[in-house]
C-alpha cells in the first residue's frame, strides 16, 4: 500500500520532518541541519513513535558530524551533542539504540554513517511490511478470515515509522486484504495522537474508522463492539511486559476481561532482552501543563499537580502475542522473547 | 465540613447559580428571576449534576410563578414555562422528576412551592452528608483507619449537589477525619469535569490532589498508588449495574484486577428498581464535535466519526458496594438494591 506522505526524509543533506504537532490542521515540513533544533523537535514531538525516533537519531548523528565540521567542534563537543540526541527522550529505547549503534561507525567517516542511517530507514520500512503480514496472519488464524473491528491506541502508523507502521501496519495489511470492518482509534490523551494523527492517516488511506475518548475503550470492548486490539510498544522486556503510550494497560485489561486478542506490534529493536520484566522499565513523567492547559487554554486550576506518565507497562499476562518483523511470540501461551 | 462556595442559592427572592462554564478560570455568580435565562443556564451547563439539576428545577417553578404574577401570564402561559424548564435537558431525569413533583403543589400558593424547593435543597444536602458518613465508615471498615489515596472520576461534589457531594462527599468526610492522603482525579474527557471542576473543589477545600488523563487510571491503580476508587452514578439498576460518566467502567476493571474497593455513591433517587439490570439503561450518544474540536480548536480531521457515549455501565460484579443515604449495599457480596 503506498503512503501519500513521509514523516521522515533526507533531502539536500538535511533532515526533513513532517511537523506532527500541526496535524491534522496543517501538513507542514521542517528542515534540520543543526543539533539543538533537532533535539527540540524530538522533545516537542514534531517527530515521535519508537521506530521513527530511531531513524531520526541515526540521521541526527550525521547532522551532528556535519555541524561539528562547520563549527570546528572538538571531539568531546561532538560526543556531547550525540549524547544529547540520544538522551532527548529517555523512554525511547530505539532512539538510544540507533544513536549508540551508529556512533561506533563515526571513525569510518560521514558518508558511511549517512549510508547506515539510510539503511536503518530502509530496514525500518521493510520491518513494518513484515510485521503487517505476520500480524494479519496471526489475526486470521485466531479469529478466522472475516472483516474485523479493530481497536488501536495512540499512533503507530506511517507517522511513527518510515513504513506502514507497527500496529497500524497490521491494520493496513488487514485492510489491503479486505478484512477491516472498522477501526476504533482511542484519542490518546493528553497529546491526542489518536484523534490528530491516527484519524488523519486512516482518513488519508480510506480505512473506515472512528475516534473515541480513552475512557470509552473499556465500554467498546466489553459491549462486544471490538474483535481485537493492537498497540505498539516503546520497550518490551524479556518476559513480554510492554511499555506503551499511557492508556494501553486499560485497553489490555478490558481485552483480557472480554476474552479478545490484545496484540503488541513492534520491531525487534524495541525488545530489550537485558531487562527481565517491566519492573525495570523507567517511565518518563511529563509536565503538569500538558494536562492543566490545552493549546494555551486553561482547563484546571493554576498550580494543579498531575500524574502524567508518558507510558504504562502492560504485564505479559494480558498480552496475547508480541508481533515483530521476525515472528509472533506467543506470550499468551507462555513464550518469552 | 463547610463548603466555601454554593453552586445553588436562593437569595433576595432570586436564584443564584455559580457559573460552572467559567470554572476553573473565574468564580462568577449569575442571578435568575426569569424563566428564559434560567433555561439557557441549564442548557449551557452553568449548573449540572443530577441532584443539582433537580433542585434548580424546583426553584425554577417558583421563578416561573413570580414572573407570571409580574407579567400577568395566563395559567396556560405558566404551564408552558414550567414545561420548558422541565424539558431543558431531556436526559436529566432528576430535573423532570423535581419539576413534575413540585408543580402538583402550585395550587397551594407560591410560598408553599418555595418552601418545598427549599426542602428539596435541604434533603439533597442532608443526603450528601449521610452518604459521606456511610461511605467513610465503609472504607475504614474495609481498609483500616489510615490515610488513603483515593481515585475519583468526573465531578460529584458540591458543584453537582447542594451538599458535600456523592463520591466527593465521601472523600470530604474522609478528609474531615484526617484520612485522605491524596486524591487522584481523572480529568474525565471529553468535557473535563475532573480537571475543571473536581480539581477546583479539592483546591478550594485544601484536600491534597492531582489530576490525571483517564488513560492513566489503570496504571495508577495497577501500580499500587490507589487504595480505593469512588464514583457517582446517573442510574443504578436493581442488580447493582451502574451507569456513570464514560470511563467509569475502565476504572472498575482495573480495581477488580488489582483487588481494591470500587464504590458507587449516589442518592436513592438514582436507584431505578424498575430495571433489573444495566442492559435496560439507555445510553445517550453525544455529538462528534465534542471530540473533534476542543473549545473551538480542531483536534481531528474534519468529518471524523466518533464513538462518544455519555455514560458506560459498570456491571455489578465489578462493584464492591453502592453507598446511598440509607445504607451501603454490599454488591460485592451478592446483595442487590
Amino acid at each position: 500500500m503506498s503512503i501519500p506522505y513521509k514523516a521522515i526524509d533526507w533531502k539536500n543533506e538535511k533532515l526533513v520532518l513532517l511537523d506532527q504537532t500541526l496535524l491534522p490542521v496543517q501538513e507542514a515540513y521542517n528542515t534540520y541541519d543543526t543539533v539543538l533544533p533537532l533535539i527540540d523537535a524530538i522533545q516537542r514531538l514534531v517527530v515521535r513513535g519508537a521506530p521513527a525516533l530511531g531513524v531520526t537519531g541515526a540521521y541526527g548523528v550525521v547532522i551532528a558530524m556535519d555541524q561539528a565540521v562547520r563549527e570546528h567542534w572538538s571531539s568531546a563537543q561532538l560526543e556531547k551533542a550525540i549524547d544529547d540526541i540520544r538522551d532527548a527522550r529517555p523512554t525511547a529505547v530505539n532512539l538510544a539504540w540507533a544513536v549508540e549503534k551508529i556512533r561506533t561507525r563515526i571513525s569510518e567517516g560521514r558518508d558511511v554513517v549517512l549510508a547506515i542511517a539510510h539503511q536503518f530507514a530502509e530496514e525500518d520500512c521493510q520491518s513494518s511490511t513484515e510485521m503487517g503480514i505476520i500480524g494479519a496472519d496471526w489475526l486470521i488464524n485466531a479469529l478466522g478470515k472475516k472483516p474485523l473491528t479493530l481497536l488501536t491506541h495512540c499512533n503507530t502508523g506511517s507517522l511513527a515509522t518510515t513504513g506502514t507502521g507497527t500496529a497500524l501496519g497490521v491494520i493496513r495489511e488487514m485492510h489491503t486484504r479486505g478484512l477491516v470492518k472498522e477501526v476504533y482509534a482511542d484519542e490518546s490523551r493528553p497529546l491526542l495522537q489518536g484523534a490528530r494523527l491516527t484519524a488523519w492517516e486512516l482518513m488519508k488511506s480510506g480505512i473506515p474508522h472512528r475516534i473515541q475518548p480513552d475512557g470509552a475503550a473499556a465500554m467498546a470492548i466489553m459491549t462486544g463492539r471490538i474483535d481485537a486490539a493492537l498497540i505498539g510498544a516503546d520497550r518490551i522486556a524479556h518476559n513480554g511486559d510492554s511499555a506503551n503510550k499511557i492508556g494501553s494497560l486499560g485497553v489490555a485489561l478490558a481485552c483480557h476481561e472480554a476474552g479478545i486478542p490484545f496484540l503488541v506490534v513492534a520491531p525487534e529493536s524495541s525488545v530489550d532482552r537485558t531487562i527481565s520484566s517491566g519492573k525495570d522499565i523507567h517511565i518518563e513523567i511529563r509536565g503538569d501543563e500538558e494536562l492543566t492547559f490545552f493549546k494555551g487554554i486553561q482547563v484546571a486550576p493554576i498550580g494543579t499537580k498531575t500524574f502524567n506518565p508518558a507510558f504504562d507497562v502492560t504485564p505479559a499476562k494480558y498480552i496475547s502475542a508480541v508481533i515483530t518483523e521476525l515472528k509472533a511470540y506467543e506470550i499468551g501461551k507462555g513464550e518469552t522473547l
